[in-house]
């Protein structure tokens, strides 16, 4: 082992490697509650540096898994079988902003939203917006095609994403797209590696493409008696040609618990409330969408709808959305948040079952998600310290991905598929799909190094 | 040779399966001027009919190469190497329109045209509209990623894509994706598939997203003096945070055959006219919209703009645009058209070289095509009857090919490679890119018998 270390600090330098026990555990992490030790930690600065490592690494076999700032939550940063933990936290630099073609070149380390900020600057605008973009990077949002409230709208990071710079298994650099935005030159490698979890190569730049910054928001709160009118609503939204920027749902139990820790005054008869919110470049449009949002919100059923006058108002119905997650804490000490998306018809029925499932298991399940595109996050509360809490987690997670798939859905939208959802792919695709994706990661990574055990389950 | 047509005629019926002299001249042809007679046309009817002459393929090792209506403008559905020329146009019904969740299942073979007209029918829309639509169908606009002038606003094809049945090299027929709108469940085949132009699979089905039908439209056309000032006309636009649905560009020889062949009255002593068109589901936003670019126009230097105040206006407005490639016949006897795309900020120089290009080797050569998202259409005029003229052709394409790459451009934004641009994929994306689509290719095709020679140039 001692013999490749020695060869990555050739490689890459010395003060780019680190081995002690501390700095082992602080690359150990994820999102998640696993923690895998890695053999060697290495921050490489450029991507010069990352096909060095990569280099050593397929000379003695030894896995490569890239990391950002390791916010993912369904294990895919996690050094599974030890090896190198490869941060690209130090390669966070802006390096083009495009003013005139509106894209941006990015190191994949740039935390999401100091790159959404550098290009609001220039009255630029980067869509996708994780909820964890304050700590989440470029490269990992790529890695999992990462979504967020906005993408109804706008579209997912993928949806972004021109061209990157890769660092393949055999060490050679490969560069994909450019800044045309339509490409139809030979296979879509881009689209191949967005979303592939660090298996088929590192990314350590992108080519973005922006959009001019909305000048105009305008916000809504709905309240529901009923789930199944909500659900109705956000149909009727996008049917009669209104395309919000968020159109985010929460349930019951979401709304108890935001209550519980924030005290907003929020009803507590209702079943469902909507978040729906309008953006442009015309005032008066964006008015006139809201508003007509909000009509048919109260024809679908809403008991109230309100339509925030200005930024503080907007502020007070945005707080809400935004306390589901730090709410659960006084719940419960863990909470597990899962990632089903579903056809949008398929919301309500999925609902139901994720409240018989916590009833049958007696733990509480929250419903919260962008219900616009049909992602929904199902979090379940529990205490870790309970080995049988911990077996009930893992059954019920095991009958959540159940009813997505009964449902036409499907096991994520926004997380991937890392280590926790290797069980379900098989299901989830099909064998051909499997046997198609192996081809494809043999064909790229003959050793399999990179990021081994993820995404693709062991045949 | 018999005993594999005997195989296939024993596999999917002997009414499928056409070995006429006359019937393999009809399957001989595309969109270009090459002819390459097939061994065998078969017509399937079903998925299962495509698996079964598959199957057949793989065990005599035979090239496949599907077809839908053969209007591809780069050879890709040429039978290169003979073989089976598959054609689908016998698979072409609309199987299932899901209002509720505005998707469409289609078999490959439905023309474009008929598929956005069946879906019309109850008020939803599908948005890529190549020039093509009435005679392509939607497994070739998927095989090619195809675009049109809407795809500015809408995105190509590829982004309505939601999942695909492809029958794969080993006759297993593959499902890809679903009706979630995010899916981050391993690798996106979906994606890969799309723009592969059938040398990785067959798509038998497409499963496609819909967006609610746009209620109202308005068009303007802007005469620029100057080239430049049209596109920066471009770029304010887009920076304003307007987003047209359309935005064509036609240059001065553009204009002046269409002038000669249908005299509508358009300026002959401008560089550049645009078309701009707004459209969505508020009257009001949209001729906001459509004044708003129009001024913008004016204030980029537009000679004159003119806003259609009636369907017959816009008709009108629209006639000139349609003109375009008909007009071109009056020139000359042939027309060979390109599909350059750009960085958009680069058009105004790629056109520059382009009339360079055209008066050095002296062809006229008519530039058009979709400014907003940097994709043009030169069109090269000539008399394929004189070799001297077809010699210079070659080398007018290589030498724009060249202009594009120079100015970070690429060889296509919607036709694909084919054979026709073989020679400049090297150039285009690089070895390290070419190796990794080898790798791709011989890992789901390794006897290469779907569509051989096709998209990748030989090692």
């Amino acid at each position: 082992m001692t013999e490749w270390i020695q060869a990555l600090r050739d490689a890459v330098g010395a003060e780019k490697v680190l081995d002690s026990p501390v700095d082992l555990i602080a690359y150990s992490f994820d999102g998640t509650f696993e923690q895998v030790l890695p053999d060697v930690a290495v921050l490489p600065k450029t991507t010069e540096d990352v096909a060095a490592v990569v280099k050593v690494a397929a000379k003695y076999t030894v896995p490569v898994v890239p990391r950002g700032m390791a916010s993912g939550l369904a294990g895919g940063s996690l050094p599974a079988r030890g090896g190198i933990a490869l941060s690209l936290t130090r390669m966070n630099r802006v390096l083009e902003i495009d003013r005139e073609n509106m894209t941006v070149v990015v190191e994949a380390g740039v935390v999401t939203a100091d790159l959404e900020k550098e290009v609001a600057k220039v009255g630029l605008f980067y869509p996708p917006d994780p909820s964890s973009n304050r700590q989440s990077t470029i490269g990992g949002n790529i890695a999992c095609n990462a979504g967020g409230p906005r993408c109804l709208k706008y579209g997912v990071t993928g949806d972004y994403v021109l061209g990157l710079t890769i660092v393949l298994a055999d060490a050679k650099i490969l560069k994909t797209g450019g800044k045309p935005i339509k490409n139809v030159v030979g296979y879509d490698l881009t689209s191949l590696f967005v979303g592939s979890e660090g298996t088929l190569g590192i990314f350590t730049q992108a080519l973005l493409r922006l959009v001019a910054a909305p000048k105009f928001v305008r916000t809504a709160r709905a309240e529901f008696a009923s789930l199944d009118d909500a659900a109705r609503a956000v149909n009727a939204v996008l049917a009669a040609g209104i395309v919000p920027a968020t159109l985010e749902l929460m349930d019951e139990t979401a709304i108890a618990c935001i209550e519980e820790a924030m005290g907003l005054g929020l009803p507590l008869d209702v079943e469902a409330m909507l978040i729906v919110e309008t953006d442009g470049s015309d005032a008066e449009g964006v008015v006139r969408e809201i508003e007509a949002a909000a009509r048919i919100c109260r024809e679908s059923g809403a008991r109230q709808v309100r339509v925030a006058r200005d930024e503080e108002e907007r502020e007070g119905l945005w707080r809400a959305r935004r306390s589901v997650s730090p709410s659960l804490i006084r719940q419960a000490p863990n909470k597990l948040g899962e990632d089903i998306t579903l056809p949008r018809s398929a919301i309500p029925e999925a609902v139901r079952r994720i409240k018989a499932i916590s009833a049958r298991y007696d733990l509480p399940i929250v419903v919260f998600g962008h219900a616009g595109d049909g992602n929904l996050h199902p979090n379940i509360l529990f205490d870790r310290r309970d080995p049988a809490q911990r077996e009930k987690v893992e059954q019920i997670v095991g009958e959540i991905f159940q009813a997505a798939l009964d449902l036409g859905g499907t096991l994520s939208g926004e997380h991937g598929i890392g280590t926790f959802k290797l069980p379900f792919m098989r299901q989830a695709v099909g064998s051909a799909s499997l046997d198609a994706q192996r081809a494809i990661k043999r064909a790229l990574d003959p050793q399999n190094i990179l990021n081994p055990g993820k995404v693709l389950p062991e045949p």
